[in-house]
């Protein structure tokens, strides 16, 4: 299982509106005879992928799956019935799938008199697809919130200056997140600013660009920017009230209802539009303001800070206003992990959620 | 010689204006046969409480001591000598003495036909007198920083509540601190807001509890205030012309010039005073604002932080005004350590200095 859960990560970025997946098949003896994974979407599934590579080996074998074979005939046929037909004995998946229209595959593969288990290494391999699930749960695209800061907080020094703040290590670890995220996002703020081109670069192998994604309320996005390359799609959120005619043919508008707050977009709007147009994971790299819009709307699910060992003392803070005035109403998170990069500390973290508190 | 360096790490906190000592003594077969430290000044150094235990034993045997044996006759003999009397044939030290008035150990040894080696875990020794070495080096006491903070930098909501942001693990590790070191420094303004008391509590064993400082332009510190309790003798720093008499049998008083930048009182004659009575480490626990100032006075030598995993997005920020306007002229620091203590993250590092930059 812990093979098909690497495995499954070698989808994450690309796979949207579908879970990553992977999966290990064993002959009758035990040795492994085929390996695959979900690349994208509407390509072959990971058990597919597996069942070529193992041929006629896979009969009376297992078949061990980080998620539930799916059930249902979408782009592709239903997996449990090709493990069936390709005469698998026995079937581990380690989570099982919380999607309606897919779930079923282990009662098929049960009525076929399949042995099948689940639960194996559940917590991890859900940790692998920790996007796609929250997605399903919530209706709306995960947000992972990643920010660079100094050890005392701040985003960038008093004179505005904040190249860099971390490292190379640090700054290329972004866009390894950017690879594995559906889209990324940032308010017209940091693009006045910095003229960030929210691409991937410098990763090996075959990377799936990430849907570019600008919150400006007014359409004030220069037609030189770089967000309107060619590197990668990108998506202008505008007031739907906007004039954002001299947008056509540089990137796709979508229009949102104004913020309740006043400022800028409603970010659930926002997040409804992403999902609906397929996406299931957000890196939200905008700056204090949009970071802290998000806080407040209780719509960060994940957050990895890159804290620099400097010191500034003065210099915008790395959150603004999330609407928290009071200790008792903080914000706590849980770390999952930390790790050095270069001179930089790496922290991941989770919020609690309310019912968690 | 890790034995000795623990040895010596237990009189952190008490031996100032001497150093910390460990010393292990070993007999002809290698068997440890002494063990010593240095407790506190006045009292005899970490060789001879060594010697004493091992008594007859000790001759033909070896002294492994973390600094070089001293060789002046302070208010206790000299070392050099006492090992020369017990008969001690070999003598390995870690750290050469860098106190011109104590040196010349290791060449009195020598003289005496002792076989005597230097440097054995010398940066590991260093490190355990960071404090003490730095102090001789700078003529000024060692500076250690701590704070507590939000993962965004914060140090307070913005309602000013701020207890408590780190956990209770984190809080009782502050303890530790304070009982390492010789001194505890606030400003008036952490005086007004938290009324801290400022004593050691909650640890095991023989503490010394640190001087108590308090920065306090004006006087104009409560006489119910608790850091004029008896749980530790307290120092208040008032400007030369501040009339301070209300304070007389309550705490001592120390006059020092206003600061060049006319905030406060000018931060190395305080420390010089400090030097001056024997304090050889600070551990600065003030608010923001003298933070800043001993990070723009380049007195800073450690920083450790408790980094509560808590976002709170408004709130006054961990460290304010230090000079430092632009990215370029950050003050870069070198993570040493990382832990968890409880739910939160410790973070220690050591400000580069301009020399290594
Ligand atoms: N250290 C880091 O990790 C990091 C990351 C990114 C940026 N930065 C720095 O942050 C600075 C820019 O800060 P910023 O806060 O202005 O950038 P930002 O958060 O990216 O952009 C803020 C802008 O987003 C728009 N927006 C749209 N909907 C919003 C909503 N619901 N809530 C809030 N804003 C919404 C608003 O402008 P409209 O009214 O025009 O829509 C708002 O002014 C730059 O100096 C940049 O270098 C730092
Ligand atoms: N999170 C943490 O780790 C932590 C630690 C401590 C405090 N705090 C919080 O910090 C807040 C208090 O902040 P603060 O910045 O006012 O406290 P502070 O730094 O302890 O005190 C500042 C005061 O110190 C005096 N001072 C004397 N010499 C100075 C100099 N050279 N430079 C600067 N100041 C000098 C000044 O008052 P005079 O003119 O009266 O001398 C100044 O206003 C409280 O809310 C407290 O809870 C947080």
């Amino acid at each position: 299982m812990r093979r098909a859960i690497a495995l499954a990560a070698r989808g994450l970025g690309s796979t949207s509106p579908n879970p990553v997946v992977g999966c290990v098949v064993l002959d009758v003896n035990g040795r492994v005879v085929g390996e695959g994974w979900h690349r994208r979407a509407g390509g072959p599934h990971a058990e597919i992928h597996a069942l070529r590579e193992a041929g006629e080996r896979a009969r009376g074998g297992t078949a061990v799956v980080t998620l539930e074979p799916c059930n249902h005939t979408g782009r592709t046929g239903p997996c449990a019935q090709a493990l069936v037909d390709a005469g698998i004995a026995r079937v581990v998946h380690a989570v099982s799938d919380p999607n309606p229209s897919a779930a079923g595959g282990a009662a098929t593969l049960r009525a076929a008199g399949i042995d099948t288990e689940s639960g194996l290494l559940e917590a991890e391999s859900a940790r692998g697809n920790e996007a796609w699930l929250t997605a399903i749960r919530l209706g709306r695209p995960f947000v992972h919130w990643k920010y660079a800061a100094t050890l005392d907080g701040r985003s960038a020094a008093a004179d505005g200056t904040s190249r860099w703040i971390t490292s190379g290590p640090a700054r290329a670890d972004v866009h390894r997140l950017r690879a594995e995220s559906d889209a990324v996002l940032v308010g017209s703020g940091t693009l006045r600013a910095d003229d960030p081109q929210l691409a991937v670069r410098g990763l090996d192998g075959d990377v799936t660009q990430p849907l570019r994604v600008v919150l400006d309320t007014h359409a004030t996005v220069a037609p030189a920017a770089r967000v309107l390359d060619d590197a990668a799609p990108t998506l202008i959120a505008v007031a739907d009230d906007t004039d954002a005619d001299h947008l056509k043919g540089r990137a796709d508008v979508v229009r949102l209802p104004r913020a309740a707050s006043g400022r800028g977009l409603d970010v659930p709007a926002l997040l409804a539009a992403l999902y609906e147009r397929g996406v299931r994971s957000v890196l939200l790299e905008g700056g204090p303001t949009l970071a802290g819009a998000f806080v407040a709307a209780d719509a960060v699910d994940k957050v990895t800070g890159y804290l620099a060992p400097a010191l500034l003392g003065a210099g915008p803070a790395v959150l603004a206003d999330a609407g928290i005035t009071t200790i008792a109403r903080a914000l706590r998170l849980d770390v999952a992990a930390t790790a050095t990069l270069g001179p930089d500390l790496r922290v991941t973290a989770y919020p609690r959620r309310t019912e968690e508190n």
